[in-house]
């Protein structure tokens, strides 16, 4: 049993082929065993990162509400911490935002060179939310796939790695994870009226992410349909291909300066 | 054997009287078993401040070189992580920084309601390496004293938090870590030929801290005196005036809403 975890380019994605519960055959105790090393790996890429100063990264959270991106950042980065690697969450728009293009206000956020950011959703509410909820007019949301590519495309060949994982649950999923908000006190505060209207436009929902995974799939931006109806897997999916991609840069400490050689601090 | 983590106001601070190495007798195997639960502890409350929406922290660290701010971030938010905290550094001004008043870059990082942020080297700045190497005319430099207690005044007001660390070590505690940066071929790149010019005006940079501790020392936004020879120690006492701090505000999850009894998503 497998599931590529990356769509095949050129085609188009079809969602119901990706099993939100899929775990590879991995048991929950072996991916607990697995995690704490990716984690501390991606905590030392991250230092060496910083210390070699060519490249960013810039890791991007889509899903539907309750997909579980914030427990993804809380896992995944749990070693690399505050320190090496920031969070941009984005929510409506200001008025001073929307009087500028639409990928205006993630630009600003993008990471330095030497630095972490992830984007706790991203430029793809512009082909998501504002599409399913028809907030602007067609022609202006399909013209928005290959602006965002081309945005892309500059980041990657400025040295920014961009890293796009897609949370997949399943409908069922989502109802308990929603109950869960209602039933236990302490998640009230996370649960919206509006959360239960957005749950009724989860055809158009898969539709548009759909659209997005098979548009903007290029070589060198590629998304990650990560199966996260399982905590435990989504997490260890998505550290295990963060390692696996910045390990390949082939990142390295600044060589030693001569003329450090002798010296003695006084 | 004590000494005041909070310097006594309305005093004149003189450092000699607080030694770098100090520990209050607490062994080093005895901190690293406390310090776990008061990382969680400081994430649950950061959930909490996150829900309640009514405060904001501020955390201000500062130090000399090699003082451990880095390391104070990476051990302390260790379980907060970048979901919960993010970090502002502050480097040499740009040029649309010098364009506006000295506070003004520092504002603008301020945290938003529900949020940590921590300050790595902070608006002190402008009364310690402005000061020192005498970027602006002494003048300048004296009236920002009162300044910086009127802004922290005005966050304090709005329901920001304002912790604020000194990191202290010693001379000789510096001359080591340099030496270490100069003699591990991993940190090299941390070394500047400038930081063996700023050891130089070690004395200077005393005067200058002991003055900001005695001069924006107020009680809604005192100074913490951190022993930082010993980095377990600094650690812990960080980590507990955050925890003791954010547990005297009464943090609570907003109340359940009426109207989300009885609801079954569907």
């Amino acid at each position: 049993m497998s599931q590529p975890l990356i769509p095949p380019r050129g085609q188009h994605v079809d969602l119901r082929g990706y099993d939100p519960a899929f775990t590879g055959n991995l048991a929950k105790e072996q991916a607990r065993q697995l995690l704490p090393a990716l984690c501390e790996r991606l905590n030392e890429l991250q230092d060496t990162l910083y210390a070699d100063r060519r490249f960013a990264v810039l890791v991007v959270l889509q899903g539907i509400d309750t997909a579980g991106k914030d427990g993804t950042i809380k896992n995944v980065f749990r070693d690399v911490g505050p320190l090496g690697c920031s969070v941009a969450n984005f929510g409506v728009p200001t008025e001073e935002e929307l009087a500028h293009d639409f990928l205006w206000r993630y630009h600003r956020e993008t990471p330095a060179r030497g630095k972490f950011v992830v984007f706790n959703r991203s430029h793809y509410e512009a082909v998501l939310v504002e599409r399913v909820k028809s907030l602007v007019p067609e022609a202006t949301w399909q013209a928005r796939y290959d602006q965002i590519n081309a945005f892309e495309r500059l980041l990657v060949d400025e040295g920014v790695v961009v890293m796009k994982f897609f949370l997949h649950i399943s409908r069922e999923e989502q109802r308990e994870r929603l109950q869960e908000r209602i039933d236990n006190p302490k998640k009230h505060w996370k649960f919206r009226q509006g959360d239960l209207e957005e749950r009724r436009n989860w055809d158009r929902y898969q539709q548009a992410f759909a659209e997005m995974l098979s548009r903007c799939n290029p070589a060198h931006a590629p998304w990650h349909i990560v199966p996260a109806d399982h905590k435990w897997y989504r997490d260890l999916v998505v550290a295990r291909a963060l390692v696996d991609r910045i390990e390949a840069l082939g990142l390295r400490y600044p060589g030693p300066f001569e003329h450090l050689a002798g010296i003695r601090v006084v």
